[in-house]
């Protein structure tokens, strides 16, 4: 694939146009994650300019989904009420045709929370995130991980992602040292970022919720599902370069990281941007 | 109401006494709280000097309530386990006369924690703290905000607020940018704060845990519940206009507020309040 | 006991090859832990270099406990899932050899957790931490404290350790302004630390995790669980004490402290080491 792939203008410009309305808006992002990084996620979110909800328990999680702007389910630490109201937020997101994020964390050798990433993939979420190692167990081509590090190289999973894309109609996202993006068709490479992303707890996790918000300001713009997943990408990583600049380690990152994406501006993203897209 | 009310410096000098007796004793301060906040409302309270206590299980939560010095119930993310939880702990919490503050997340549109609300509130909280949206929702005169952002200013919830201090003996706090307290007939209005608070997770949150710390300390300095309340949002937002000073953006803020909580000193009280209270 | 202690320079050396080792694996280290300190736990083995997998939900926590290189139970917040994947976990983790911590949080006067610490204890941890009023309780011969906080010092609970680590053969960490570690018959005394690690909530739950990495480590090193666990403790206060240098308060102590986890390194291990052990 890689020699069809061409530096994109388009998606810098993109982010930046998304980026402007999800301040604006700025759009209710449910998340219903495990309570590791729920924290953290809500103040990615808040930084960025969402509204974020954590709005997870059986008997709400579904009206909200019908309220709220874009969805995030992450299999993070499930117990069962929490998986009941996973299904139930994501059958009203369908309904109402919500914008909804699913993020298979750690599944593969895990029995409880593989099959219930099998059973929601099935539901047709619109976006599709997660490590090489989740994206090959979920598309069931793979082992699964030890925990949320990946242990395969995002080109490794590029097969696995394309598959789920076409089969599910969803956009996958591989994060990664690079991250790629498909929906089974075309393919955005990534190469911003930091190392000291996967140094904070809920580096990864928390792009998924940035990818609900952007799906969520998506429905303003008009801009496709798959270039509001490469806009989140690349304002999340564009932001965690600007902190590792001034970060002494990972706990200074994590702070500079939040400072960083309030700050982010279309200069930034437009200057930093290493994103390549398909040619054709 | 608001031309009859005085600037206050009853409640700056009542603020400074109620923080050097958080510090010297601390008061055990229980927290029911979500698991969005959990981690920075025990920050909050360790940083104010408090002592905090997470205790929230069934068969644990209302014995602790008896020997904790105040209680917070915070409605934020409560799956049934810990909805049980909080209902015992209140049952303990009156039956030992410990103080306790309602804070009831995002209800109104959300159908779950709208009636446990309304179960709570008629159980007697020493105090409610909520944004306008909430309080509107909890006096049953509005439809309640989208999750945790007010839609209301706090002043179009004025009497929502008296109504409730009035039917349920409950001092009523409506946070914003300007706070309002009110026991039904005086009225407190607290114009310090900064909006970075409303960009950091759990800003609202763990102020309602420092107004229980602040009602443990009122039973050792005999301040009335009124007086606790308002102390512990002037301590609360003269503290975050400190961090503001500092801060690059909501990462920094967060931290610089937690350390300006560990150093607001009597003199910080006195010269920053902009309080007033009612003249008779 | 204290005139037969001597200083070590035994365990400095024993922690720099451990804490390489972490950094080189790095050990999976699963956590069954509170939902309040959950994030910045798992930020602290991410800053020491392990791998935290937050996995603790029925029909995983056992499975997973036998895949992991050491587990940490610790008993902050425990709904009635938790205990269940809490047992589970433990009866894998006996079953397949892995290292694993008990952390008995605040038993004593609360019954729940009480009865789940006793039962825990006699399946053998290979290390419990706690504080001395912890230690007292789980000993049978305390009352407990009134939340995480001690009422006792560790010297207090000396014979309390003793004799918990004689009954079960584990090895028994009394945290404090000097952490006192026994296996029964020797004692390491480890005077390094700082107080502002009472002042941000987690920080002596993190430690337990901490101790649960080295033990997963030191299978590699051949260290024995002792060591692990004062190596690990060494590790933990000495970047304490090199973030308090540079802190205003808790919330940048926080941030400084995993900072100083990333970076800290043989040379200051053994340059600040205060440590103690039996002469013989």
């Amino acid at each position: 694939m890689s020699d069809r792939l061409r530096p994109s203008v388009r998606i810098p410009a993109a982010a930046a146009e998304l980026l402007r309305e999800v301040r604006r808006t700025p759009p209710l992002t449910q998340c219903i994650t495990n309570t590791v990084v729920a924290g953290f996620t809500a103040n990615v979110l808040l930084a960025t300019g969402a509204a974020p909800a954590m709005v997870g328990i059986v008997g709400e999680s579904g009206i909200f989904a019908g309220i709220a702007d874009a969805l995030l389910v992450n299999l993070g630490t499930p117990p069962p009420e929490q998986r009941a109201a996973m299904s139930e937020a994501v059958r009203g997101a369908n309904a109402a045709g919500t914008p909804w994020v699913l993020d298979p964390v750690a599944i593969g050798a895990l029995p409880v929370r593989t099959t219930l990433a099998a059973e929601l993939v099935a539901q047709h979420p619109t976006a599709v995130r997660g490590n090489a190692s989740e994206i090959l167990a979920l598309a069931g081509t793979g082992a699964g991980g030890r925990g949320v590090d990946a242990v395969d190289a995002p080109e490794a999973a590029m097969e696995a992602a394309r598959t789920i894309a076409a089969r599910w109609g969803s956009v996958v996202a591989v994060s990664g040292a690079t991250d790629l993006i498909t929906d089974g068709e075309r393919v955005i490479r990534i190469a911003n970022g930091d190392p000291l992303l996967t140094r904070v707890t809920g580096g990864g996790c928390a792009l998924g919720a940035v990818m609900a918000a952007f799906l969520g300001a998506a429905r303003a713009t008009g801009a496709d599902a798959m270039t509001a997943v490469a806009a989140a990408t690349l304002v999340y990583t564009v932001a965690a370069e600007r902190a590792a600049k001034v970060a002494a380690g990972p706990g200074s990152f994590a702070v500079a990281f939040i400072d960083a994406l309030a700050a982010v501006e279309t200069d930034d993203l437009l200057r930093d941007a290493r994103i390549e897209e398909d040619a054709r």
